[in-house]
């Protein structure tokens, strides 16, 4: 199960004292980046080349707000969804008592240059064998 | 229907040359706080006495992508999604086109100092009376 | 004199209850796109074109904070700094009663592709022909 | 000489493919944070007791642009500005090579609830003793 570690950072903060809730998908997106990369997929590669991986729909439950200098960690796993598309589904955690803070899903889908919907080999390779 | 209208800013926009998926929440909560402001609800002096509007889960659909110096509006309903939890509708559209760019659904609540969930009679005259 | 309106959104202020201080560079850079825009310069546009607008150096003094919600506006003016480099002058003012709450200095220049600073006749048009 | 370590998340960069500008003052906050706490000055507690530690001049200097996922560290060296003006002097530097990215300078002083500048013995013992 792929984990990536973050801290938050004062700037996240909102006039409520807590991490804005924007800010969240922000975690998301770069711990499936860090996924991706640790998986050997290149996101900014792939941008580069005219393959971009996109996200098309997001679910996101905000369980437990996090704090100034909290440190937490993100799961990322992934199913599929259907033929092109490809469910990661992401918990964060706090590091401190493993408490569950705020849990999402994301749908993402490789789109070419023209804007089309593709086939991904790199993202096939990604799918989580067990039930997640 | 509130209107709310914005333009891309170019520090918005992410290596896929279009807004980051998180900037569009900013979006959404800057539109829902305005709804609120037009309707005399203020979330920054609600905050300050304590009462904090939570939004506790956001749907997000990203069906095109706004570039560099588009221009927008996004919409802004509530429904209630039960005793204390409200569903603010929101749709971001085109301004050249009003096509339909995202569509989002945020439920929120009224939560004490305490963190306890609360009635909020100030998100009770919001509520859209024809159906959204 | 150029001036650009804009209005504080709540998830640009921070712990502190006040405009976070990077974001105050978020409104100068989107102040100056627009006054390059105006004047017929389109910074995405040139990118696309291989020439990146690139700021190599900012002082900001930040003299008052702005809050939620805050109306404000940002002024744009340029003056020449050297053969190829570009000072953008711009100072952010409080709507209600013009009082300044930011100075800022930016040095810009044109790069090419392949780093190498450059011409840009396009800048040379913004000159203030007054003294600023 | 207080160093601390980042990775570029790609959602902060933007349409020239390296990180904005303005991203460059936050990772400089969120360094002085970690160097202030390391150092037992807690921001956010401050904040919260009604101490605010305020930036009330950054100079910038952007020598070679980040770029996606590329691991960079921060450092921090405090000197006295005037009775109580402190000079927080960074340099991010990137890891691999060493080379210097950027450079800043951010002034900095404590304000009273009431806004008033203040001493603040928590910054005093910052001070390096050794030149920077």
């Amino acid at each position: 199960m792929f984990k990536y570690e973050m801290r938050v950072r004062d700037y996240e903060c909102d006039l409520q004292k807590v991490v804005n809730n924007s800010v969240y998908q922000n975690y998301l997106e770069h711990a499936r980046h860090e996924f991706l990369l640790a998986n050997g997929v290149d996101f900014a590669e792939l941008a580069e080349k005219g393959v971009n991986l996109m996200v098309i729909r997001v679910e996101l439950d905000f369980k437990k707000p996090l704090g100034s200098q909290d440190d937490f960690y993100v799961t990322v796993e992934v199913q599929k969804e259907s033929r092109i598309k490809y469910a990661f589904i992401q918990h964060i955690y706090h590091k401190e008592d493993d408490r569950l803070m705020v849990s999402g899903k994301a749908i993402g889908l490789a789109v070419s240059l023209q804007g089309r919907p593709m086939a991904c080999p790199e993202l096939e390779g990604l799918i989580a064998t067990e039930p997640v």
